[in-house]
């Protein structure tokens, strides 16, 4: 730290994303990665329809904002595009949390959002999740407080459905409602048709995880008019130039062939059943997943040796050091062939038939 | 504005940038975009040589930060990347100014300065430019703030020497000095070398002008190991894969062709001469620019005329509806062909020969 770091700031500490080793030589499955390539669509839509790099993007995202109203079936008002949905939910917690709004989530979640709190000075509360680790919707009743749900939650997993979330949404009129869909597309049902009735929610997503778009950095929000305008008012006094040209055109492409996500999901949701059916039988402990990654322990090995000797075996996953999960590892769903390699690499280690 | 907004940001006046209309329509010289294509080895790169989007980005910019650090003869510890240089300086508002380090700047300059500052509860001086528009380096001596200097100044494009620089760096030992060198590149002096004697010193660069990458957004950070930790600190926190893959490749590709850059400054700098020239023939006061634009007034048309009835005639210049600069508008150095436009449009528009 200099000298001259301000004040504020000085206990910050800061997120800690997953290891992203340059060198390339690890079966990666600790990030939540697609396995896939973007789309030809959005290949071809990167390289053909770019606005020319030399000038600005466009910071409305005009262009990507209309495709994906299309697809969802609502206005391009009620949408505002970030550099990655950490960025939507870091205006989230600027715009809809003070001191009258403080911040809640679980306990046990996307470890981002105790960061973004921090940072900007919000007060927040942690509710612990269930024994199980689900999150129970009736500890969000009537909360008084500017929600952050991540459905599926991570590193869980765990779904909860849109009829769950609308118990929240409508018990909290004077509260924004934030659900961090970020995984919704491997097998869970999006709540963004509830923004039509509901003036709290603000659902956020990314292109990172189905749409194979994670080192583009693309992600949105989708929310009353009004909850964007205020998104927009927070973009605009830090980078209205947020989304880059060359994003935003892989974005339209990827929307246009919606077929390519599809399938890949579904091969995605295919491979996690197979992979989950294939850690049990090896003895771990699984929990149903409704996202690209699995989170899993073993009665007889301890989280961080599994974390760690995958790791000299070559093969990377995400371990929490934290109470509660520290037994477990997050487990990202590869190709078969990943699986395989996995499977292959715990067997060797340690010794399970 | 919804009724969940902050208190905190219920004031806030985002900043409003230049018009980027989508219909590609105008001779734009209203955002000092380069008129030149990025360099074909920085789409060699971006094709070839980018990580696989379906992967994060690295967080650490690696390859990147090499290729700059190789480029300044500094380290790559003294370097931080950033989405635009707007998110650098943003990072650098929250991390070098509090109650202790208020922040100081010109009162005719960046329009985003106090946009940074309100949008982060930083108090903040404006000390005004000198009557010719100049920056007197002496208003800036011991100040006990963090300073802020754009150098070239935007709009004015008025140069400070680095002498001049090291007069207010070696005053204020006690805070940190961002020089904002958007524009340096066409005819100015930079001050990186002054960051291995002044741990106080941030130089503050982007891609988006001289290196022709406006819409892929990239800018960065120079200064000594400490300073460049803090912001580092704060970007983690915010948004660690905040450069994606593209750009990085971009990035890369474009300072290992230093020649194209070069060859692209000396033609703006050529043409800039010659717009100069041909502005003040047609009877403008034209204050004499370091940048790849220049500032302009006309004695006997208005300024938000000369703005409008531009723009019905196809050409987008940028004015600034504020004290001491109304008359005057903003207009980006283009190539031959957009001058001879622009020069035909004033002839007719106004009658002039």
């Amino acid at each position: 730290m200099s000298r001259f770091f301000s004040e504020k700031y000085k206990d910050l500490e800061p997120y800690v994303p997953g290891e992203q080793p340059q060198d390339m030589q690890y079966v990666k499955l600790n990030t939540n990665e697609s396995p896939f390539p973007p789309s030809p669509s959005a290949l071809y839509y990167a390289s053909e329809a770019a606005r020319p790099a030399n000038l600005y993007s466009d910071p409305d995202c005009t262009q990507l904002r209309k495709t994906l109203a299309e697809s969802y079936g609502i206005g391009a008002e009620n949408i505002i595009c970030g550099n990655g949905s950490d960025e939507i939910l870091n205006f989230a917690f600027m715009a809809f949390c003070d001191p009258r709004h403080p911040a809640v989530f679980p306990d046990i979640t996307y470890g981002f959002y105790p960061v973004f709190a921090k940072l900007n000075g919000i007060m927040y509360r942690e509710i612990p999740l269930e024994p199980d680790l689900s999150i129970d919707p009736a500890r969000y009743i009537d909360s008084g407080m500017t929600i952050f749900i991540a459905n599926p939650n991570a590193p869980t997993g765990k779904l909860l459905s849109p009829i769950q979330i609308e118990g929240i949404l409508a018990t909290n009129p004077e509260n924004v409602v934030v659900i961090d869909e970020a995984y919704i597309d491997f097998g869970g049902i999006s709540c963004v048709p509830l923004i039509k009735q509901y003036s709290n929610l603000l659902v956020v997503q990314t292109f990172s995880k189905s749409r194979s778009m994670a080192g583009a950095r693309l992600g949105f929000g989708i929310g009353s008019e009004e909850l964007i305008a205020d998104l927009n008012t927070i973009r605009y006094s830090i980078n209205p130039y947020n989304v880059n040209s060359y994003t935003a055109a892989l974005g339209v492409g990827t929307l246009l062939d919606p077929e390519y996500t599809k399938a890949n999901c579904a091969t995605i949701m295919k491979n996690r059943k197979m992979f989950t059916k294939g850690l049990r039988d090896m003895g771990f402990e699984v929990l149903d997943s409704a996202a690209n990654f699995v989170f899993a322990k073993h009665p007889l090995i301890n989280g961080q040796e599994v974390y760690e000797k995958l790791k000299e075996n070559g093969v990377l996953v995400r371990h929490f050091a934290k109470d509660r999960i520290k037994d477990y590892n997050r487990i990202t769903v590869g190709t078969a062939e990943q699986i395989d390699e996995l499977f292959g690499a715990i067997k060797r280690i340690w010794r399970i038939r």
